[in-house]
């Protein structure tokens, strides 16, 4: 155990030890491992956009175990991912790599904002995942049943030594689409998710635009040009460094926008990435490649 | 057990014993034993349809131990059913062939696409059977409710050692009535029932449209002519091949149409067919003689 | 027990020796204990429509004890009626009669086609009751509400040894008036009960009335102008007379209606009559001159 | 036990001896007990109306202690009140008076005709209660809900040997004003309330009207000029005499009013009367003089 | 322990002795300890408002030790808080003041007048809380369910001896924005409280508008001049100071304001201040100068 990962671990003060050793495993895990920061591969956009708009661009990656194997052989921290992608290769892959079960989801037909259970804490017991992962929406009408869903199996997972990773993403309600990155918003959903419980937040890339007005005069003055500064905005809504932030890339995109997220991630203080179709949608090799830059730039050598 | 089975079988690695076991009844019941094809008949269109659209065509379908007999006289896989239609027969057929409790419906008169739980888990185990079950309706603005029943009761199911296999039919919301039949949508519906754990997916034959705007440019530059080719697709949705995947033959029709929908199953590398309407409305012997003809395309006779 | 109860148990092959006793309990009371046939006394009215519109033709009907007399003194085969009437009466009559508590309840004031649970299977074992009896309404809105309650309470029931009488009233949504009564729709809403797992089903006496489009063809050409016809195709969709169906008499009428309803139950294979206000809303001698001649009728003496 | 107490106790033939016993506290208590015969003192005013409408006009009432020792003083049978209004005096006055511990309730700005569960049978328990209180509002679009929740808390009541109070209110729906006091309407409300398993039903006197078109054929002819004639059919509707009934007086009136109401009660069967507003609303001694009349008149002497 | 505590604790008559230590915990702490009076530190508003809305102003009170810190050195009662905040400090600061666990929450989102349940009973024991902390909005269409909640949560404190602190703010419905804050509108509030089973009501200062047409003859001829009066008032609503009652300061405002509110509590026998914003957006040193004070108003010292 490295001291980064201890003084990590201390601030999660309440917690019970079985929780601390899965915090600890994905934290010790990978390339990154000891140095508190953290790359993680999710991949549930089967369930967002279906098979084909995920996986026909890099036909291996319908097969799950093609996931695992990327995400152990490019030394990342966790693979997350829904029920069935977890069960088909969990055995196989037993040990190798801390795996975050996804517990809820939405698909690409769905018209209100939420989320629909997909599994649950049992199952992330039987297949050896150090945590759960769930989703809510700050700003949707159907916010206050997933916060109640989420704080059920937060507290589930808690109390049988599992780790706790929120999806923070506003959405819906009176939200702008602009106002869905907003600084304002990403920094309260994610003061949001440490509020309910979670031991892991994971948001956007927020931009400088402020969405509610009755926000704007605290921001007024503050510096938010560059995205270092506005990470560390949010890293401070995260209980002032003391929850675990990573920061999602968004759709596939130019490899050295990756890069230049990664070092903003860092240079603001952030806990590190969460990278989905960046990865997957590339061939393995370009993926690697990838993968192993952003590694190198969080373990500052980039 | 034969090395086809035990291949399939090694896919569902993270199961238990009991359930792996029930798989491997189905697998290996019936003329198609061992092979991996699969010939299932289901008689669920009394709840669906009523009885005389069901059965008056064929006067002795009235009788519940008409469907077992014809299952296991024609040397299928499997006999699924409402609740009622297997209290009635269970005893009677105890052990000649393996059983899958249809543990929600819908009916004539409903107008919400949704279904309502008319069975449990706990009703399947007294009734011996190998399986549940179940239908979700992908596209549906009922869909997170039916996920979210069905996730609860797949894991009641895995829990004591039964197997789940669930309909996955796309209608309801803003799908067209192409849509319900489209390759992507069934790709997709497919792909959803194995991300909440499904064990043997039924979906029907799709046809070549491409309903989702944001999926045409996956499917852009695929062949997608033949019946084989669609079925392919659906089976690299399920996984890469490591979730059986079944397909229903529709309403009753032609006995040829009927077999070249099997061939092209099979050339795909579909795992099999669900046959409802074809055979238990057609006269007895002329069912047994169309299902006798549709388990030799799949031993690669015909 | 006779060989006419013996062969109706056997069907009900799937059930435990409890259920089968109660079952046996009220096929083998009265002067028509061990036929096969079945006259049962229900006053639910008290709920449906307030006590005056129930009793007040009939005063001494007021006082619970008055209906387990009636049933007792007619000779009937069981007593069914709501919770407080039962409690009302139980212990004073414990063994003379087998009684039915009617689980759920509908009210003059209700607007929706639905029914509230009020009773439970505990309740109908501190009576001694031999069955819970409840309502569902195919064709309402509310009927996938309406099957997931009844599956419920059947399930419950059945695994302490009751039995389950199911009222199947078709009723609400897209059903005309007539349609209620129609006889595509009766044999449907039999059969909807049987599929959810009831013991007994009660049903209304059809009339020849084509209700569903779709339902026309599977009709065409068969002859439904006699009511023992029309109640032999209710058999029929009873699972091929593998489950027990009585009729209902609906609203008080001349005698000679309620006689020849019985001789239809009985030729067309039915299994008898629930009579409710044609015989308390009588004066009790006049009630059991008319349960008298039935029963005698179901005796195949008049 | 007197003879009148052991009648009326005979009546609830199905009930445990707890129950029982809890009855008999009740009808055994105070300066009626043994005659059949109650006066309960309901405080659920602070609820419905808040504190200042109920007890400005005699500022002693705000205390809860003081409404114990009301009907202590008074030699009533039962004290009934919300959760916070017993536990503030269910230790001072513990053994003095049995408590009727009222688990549902509304307030002055609810829309919906419903009310709220407000306290449980575990309360009741705990505070030393003999038996719970409760409101059905029959009439009302949410009867089905209300009568649901209702048989759950009288289901677990008497399970643990308790009493169960039901207030029937007829209100909502179609009903019209006068209709709520009409005397089919409040005969049906007190029949339902008996039907759900109700020891004790409380009703309003009923005036003269009929309200459902459906009834007024079963009234007519009959007499229903007087008050003690309307509440001998309100007894006859509640199991002709076999269950409990008391009548509230309403909002504050005239004395004399108020003893009118009782004689008729009285000379109706009836048994007895439920008076808040009319009680706590009077300076105590005026109460304690009015109550000491009620209870001469309901022992016969006036 | 104090006499005046002893008095406090002996109206809690019906709790045990579990609840009444954690509420003897709470009055026996800080600088007030053991006078009866109380001053509580609240921070939900990172809930309520955001982060940045609430913390940017003092930009070291985004750390959830600051508050901790805070209360500890203003010599506070106790110090509430949501889930989150509380346990990334109730290790650190186990044992030196009270903690309040704030089991419900609202957002900046939100359009319903409802909270979400953001924590449970259970994280209060594990977090070692002296009570849970839950707000109700009567007047609000969603009044019922919310004090459904309530009663449960409230219930199961009781049971694992927790005491339970109830917000109680008037909102939503037919209440005019004046109404929130109308005396005869916060004196029902307060009542309200009560009646659930609250230990310690908490409400706004009210005014001396009445708002409900109904309650203004019980006002008529009142003094409501001045806040002590109203104070009086609502203590009067709280069985007569038979339960704890503080009041919250609301938005920041000048000190002077602050300390003449302080005043009027005491004056009017409220039993302290609930002071959030006050404090924590005041730089820490002013913050405690406040602080001290108003414990020195309390304490009769100003």
């Amino acid at each position: 155990m490295t001291r980064a990962v201890r003084r990590i671990l201390d601030a999660y003060e309440s917690d019970n030890p079985g929780t601390k050793a899965n915090l600890a495993r994905m934290l010790m895990a990978g390339r990154l491992g000891g140095t508190g920061k953290m790359v993680i591969l999710p991949v549930d956009q089967g369930f967002e956009h279906g098979p084909a708009r995920s996986f026909a661009i890099n036909p291996p990656a319908y097969d799950p175990h093609y996931h695992f194997r990327l995400a152990i052989d490019a030394g990342l921290n966790a693979y997350a991912a829904p029920l069935g992608m977890l069960e088909a290769g969990a055995d196989s892959f037993a040990g190798q790599i801390p795996t975050i079960l996804k517990v809820n989801s939405s698909n690409s037909w769905a018209t209100a904002k939420d989320q629909a259970v997909t599994a649950g804490v049992d199952d992330a017991l039987r297949l050896g995942c150090a945590a759960i992962g769930l989703t809510i929406y700050p700003g949707s009408e159907h916010f206050d049943g997933m916060v109640e869903e989420a704080r059920e199996l937060i507290a589930e997972a808690k109390a049988v030594g599992l780790a706790a990773v929120v999806w923070s993403y506003p959405r819906g309600g009176k939200l702008s689409k602009d106002g869905e990155l907003a600084l304002d918003v990403g920094a309260y959903a994610a003061h949001l998710a440490c509020l309910i419980g979670a031991h892991i937040v994971k948001v956007k890339l927020p931009t400088d635009h402020i969405e509610q007005a009755d926000a704007k005069k605290a921001y007024e003055g503050g510096d938010w040009s560059t995205q270092a500064k506005r990470v560390a905005h949010v890293v401070k809504a995260c209980f002032e460094g003391r929850r675990l932030v990573v920061f999602s890339g968004g759709a596939a995109k130019g490899a050295d926008a990756v890069f230049a997220d990664a070092r903003a991630i860092r240079d603001g203080g952030g806990n590190g990435s969460i990278i989905g179709r960046n990865s997957f949608q590339r061939p393995r090799e370009e993926a690697l490649a990838l993968l192993d830059r952003i590694i190198r730039i969080y373990l500052g050598r980039e």
